[in-house]
């Protein structure tokens, strides 16, 4: 059997430990090429760059192996490494491990999950995954069974075509961890604090900070899974058609 | 009947013609408050600023009505708007006029659209407007009377909490626009193009270029809406869970 090809990014940047665990993995099943931004791309979510030119770097290269870095965002890293590195479509697109959660609408956020997401629209299987650890010295090594199980089984069933999923892994030791949920996408948002600084010059500033604010978080999401140590996998699709809505709001069509 | 404090922002800046044309328009409704990004930031979808400050600018105020630029993004200039510049609530947030359009899944790369979904997610009725002209000159004036008759009525009648509009404009004069029509969002991608080019140093670089491709324009979508010079209204929520995967992939969790 052919080996899969298979396109690696994530948004921490090239340089970050989560990728290199998920390199690690996704090695013992094909053929594997790592395009990655130069630098972080964190809270980037579905940002491409239009106002500038892109561009990437070799930095490694062995059979059935290479790794480049490339500016720009995740989702430029995505459209880049198909249609100039690649120059192919390849047979799965994964993203991460992002440091840090992207369960509910942090995703919204996430630029780990838009790489996943851009693939998916041109109907490649895709899977971002990510640990709830933000440190840089976060502890992938719980986590990589689960993640090797996921892509394995989506190598061999694949996923709906336009759809992707958001794998997120709670951070605990490897005997703590319960299993695997799928689940739909909990309910929340950021309560923004935007801490205000004054510069040398008295001059204000502000620092996005906040806390998140969970208004959904029961049995059935992700991010009940999580809080009760389950891996939460999540089918996320494109259509952001708010469906049982489109009736209620036919008295638009009157226009006088 | 105390008049309602109606957000104003965009994703093309302060500057663009659009949010002139926008800004026009909701003050025949409220008190009217514009916090938008003091340079263009198109294709910046729902990215927030995390690695640096930002800071906002007053650009004018009196009786009613206060404009301030700000750095970072929409979703910034949105965080920043309610808890900084407000300190409140606003009734209403409005996003736009975009200069091109927003429609089909054109909405993830979007800022002006990101801006929208942001206002959502704090439960705040949000409505972003683009118009199917990129051009600086576009002539936002046969869309108006659209665009005051769905504000009037989402302030009158409210939009279901956590669900936002994405209102998108035939490029057409006023006498050929045939009404609204209440949609779903269409399917596509953008198929890319990756142009590449040579600096002086004859180093390779790559820009952004492509063609959108559709793969769901039939009726009911707001791409069949815009094609046939209707003005499209998709109402937009934030789960993006593939509902009815979840039982497909339930393999997933018998893990070995």
């Amino acid at each position: 059997m052919k080996k899969p090809l298979i396109l690696v990014t994530n948004d921490d940047g090239i340089h970050a430990p989560g990728i290199r665990s998920l390199i690690g993995i996704v090695r013992e099943f094909g053929h594997v090429v790592v395009v990655a931004p130069d630098k972080p791309q964190s809270g980037m979510s579905h940002a491409v760059t239009v106002a500038s030119p892109i561009r990437y770097k070799m930095i490694h290269k062995e059979d059935g192996y290479a790794e480049y870095s490339c500016s720009g965002t995740p989702v430029d890293a995505v459209k880049l490494g198909e249609k100039v590195v690649l120059k192919a479509r390849p047979d799965l697109v994964v993203s991460g491990i992002n440091h840090g959660s992207n369960a509910g609408i942090n995703i919204l956020y996430s630029g780990t999950m838009a790489a996943a997401n851009e693939a998916a629209m041109i109907g490649v299987p895709a899977i971002g995954f990510s640990l709830l650890d933000h440190s840089h010295n976060a502890d992938f090594k719980p986590g990589e069974s689960y993640i090797r199980k996921i892509i394995s089984q989506v190598l061999q069933n694949g996923i709906p075509k336009y759809t992707c999923l958001n794998v997120n892994i709670p951070a605990v030791p490897a005997d703590q961890i319960k299993g695997i949920k799928v689940c739909r996408m909990g309910k929340g948002y950021w309560d923004e604090l935007l801490e205000e600084r004054f510069d040398p010059g008295n001059k204000p500033y502000y620092w996005l900070a906040g806390s998140f604010v969970s208004i959904d978080a029961e049995e059935g999401t992700d991010e009940w899974a999580l809080q009760n140590n389950f891996v939460s996998v999540v089918p996320i699709q494109l259509d952001m058609t708010a469906h049982s809505v489109i009736n209620q709001l036919k008295d638009l069509e009157n226009h006088v």
